[in-house]
């Protein structure tokens, strides 16, 4: 018997008291119950986003719908964007933006690889004429975590007008975030990775200057920031909200704030180099040159295929991610971005000691936890 | 001591199995298990649904989202298009369709009424050029349920070329709904109405002239139909599903299998004629023209305000829906196409009783009830 064990980078291992608040008995959005329900959750929400008392939107969907919305609703068709291509996700904006009739200029990495602020100076400057420019700020394909505080910084300096959308999935109470103070003009987000919440919400700040911008937009229907911040600054919604996801968003917001959020940030960080510097002494390199700690992306040793590790783990009642794309043979990547405490980063390598074993590598028991309590203390 | 009840028409009352599905531990979505628990709850879906074995599409969003995924699929912007607009949904259509450059007819009717297959016929031969025809099928505003199978027939014969979209999000579950024996090219809905699930899905169904028409259009990129067909037929979703309202729609679904979907449509018929019929007694007449299933839509008697009315089942813990925008004051809805059996159309009508009373009116306890009661057997 194998407990199941979810410590992939998403959808995460949700708190048993965030699924109570799921199943409880659904409350009509039109009544004062679901609008104080859904006020103090956004109150709580834009507290945990570092952005307080301002409009956080929430959107039946996932994240990717909060990106487009975040994109139609500021920047105008036809003009020229950047795009930071280092992974599956900013490969994603490029695509939604491409496809919109955007002029896409990319800043293409290799995976694994972290956007030097320089060089998106040096793009930059090439096209001072940008709209906007839009990165992922952690990669989830490639475990990165792209200094977008440094890179805001650039994109004020040498674009003054250009507004800097940044998708924060998997960074969004996983890694410090302070959209306000770092100068960003919208991040995006979603409800299963780093709020510890089943998937379906979909997450959206804006700046004033964004703000200001949105006037004279054709976004789409469904996804109208417009719309949603003229109800939801009333505690309603454009459309029928997730009632029930928001009543678990509620309380998983709660435990982050009862935690703290530097603490929260703190955790992760540490739970997940854990794992990094345990799967280290098992001859697993890391993946990303800056690391999230949303994720430990691991290079696999030599001779070893990455699937049959992520098979290793299912057999275990673990569910980890692979590599995507070209990387799929070299590349896994298990997650304590979750509900997860010290004792998960331990499980997570004490599982890859076993499996490494199994696949006849050469691995004393015990090497790989040792050195993840020495990070652990 | 009041136990809430939820007897508006959606979100409604959910069975406490469903609610003990979406509790259950997040599943991950690139596993096996979500894989199975995908494609038989799809398949489930497209049995109620009437379509079985076609690809009913899931999406994580409001029936909004599935009505704007499916116009955009299979419809050439630019085109004309027939928006039949007799209260609130019928009318978000078209404002949908003249927001993304459709020309939009519409066939206007004042609330309450249903429309007449001859008017559409009328209509439609003044513009035999349209692509599509668009309406509701059962218009929750007004309590009306349009004569879709008719209206079918009419554009069939009249307007051969054009798609015929059908808005099932108070019917799908609820009135008898047969798409492809009707002739129907698309419908959309959602999952918090006779699905008994709570809000944050939305399904989709095209027929395959609907889908020979897909290529070369160009929908949004969250809501793009080719792109989830293509995942959703393997198990997958184009972007991270809501794992846990699917985990409840199973169960619900199961439910409506279980009683079988002619038993399922009789009760919901019986049920809410019961509390029509009721309250007729009671000096409330029906709104409908032609009566939905879905909604008791009830006129209040001379002399009462009906958000009163909704005032008064409130104190009660019920939470029924008033009238929207001109109809607000003389406008109340009930509605038992939830989780509910004949005794929840009998407490309905009993709070009537009560809160007229309350309200001054000349009402004899147990006189709509016995009315009730007639029509229940």
């Amino acid at each position: 018997m194998f407990k199941p064990r979810l410590y992939a980078p998403g959808p995460v291992e949700v708190p048993p008291q965030v699924l109570e608040a799921t199943a409880r008995p659904v409350v009509h959005h039109r009544t004062a119950a679901f609008k104080e329900l859904f006020l103090r959750t956004r109150e709580k929400l834009a507290e945990v986003a570092c952005v307080p008392g301002d409009d956080v939107l929430i959107l039946a969907g996932s994240g990717t719908a909060g990106f487009e919305a975040g994109l139609l609703a500021c920047v105008p068709k036809g003009t020229k964007v950047v795009g930071i291509d280092a992974g599956k996700f900013g490969e994603r904006w490029v695509k939604l933006a491409r496809g919109y009739g955007y002029e896409v200029v990319t800043l293409k990495l290799s995976w694994g690889r972290a956007a030097d602020p320089e060089a998106v100076r040096t793009l930059l400057k090439e096209h001072p004429d940008v709209s906007a420019v839009m990165t992922t700020h952690s990669e989830t394909s490639t475990g990165v975590l792209h200094d977008v505080q440094a890179i805001a910084e650039v994109v004020r300096e040498t674009a003054p007008d250009a507004l800097f959308l940044v998708d924060t999935v998997t960074s969004l109470g996983v890694a410090e975030l302070r959209p306000k103070d770092w100068g960003f003009d919208g991040i995006f987000s979603g409800s299963q990775k780093g709020l510890m919440t089943p998937p379906g919400l979909a997450f959206a700040w804006l700046s004033e200057r964004a703000w200001a911008r949105t006037e004279n937009l054709n976004p789409t229907f469904y996804l109208d920031l417009r719309k949603e911040r003229k109800q939801q600054g009333a505690g309603q919604t454009a459309y029928t909200p997730a009632v029930s996801l928001i009543a678990g968003l509620e309380v998983a917001l709660d435990m982050l704030l009862h935690e703290g959020l530097e603490n929260v940030w703190h955790r992760r960080e540490t739970l997940n180099r854990a794992v990094l510097e345990g799967a280290g002494t098992l001859g697993c390199r890391p993946y990303a040159q800056r690391v999230s700690p949303a994720v430990a992306a691991l290079y696999v040793p030599e001779g070893v295929a990455a699937p049959d590790i992520v098979k290793g783990f299912s057999a275990r009642g673990m569910r980890i991610a692979g590599g995507q794309d070209d990387a799929k043979p070299v590349l896994f990547r298990p997650s304590v971005m979750g509900y997860a405490d010290r004792y998960d980063a331990l499980i997570v390598v004490a599982a890859l000691e076993e499996v490494l074993l199994e696949l006849g590598q050469n691995v004393s028991p015990g090497q790989g936890l040792a050195a993840a309590l020495n990070v652990l203390g």
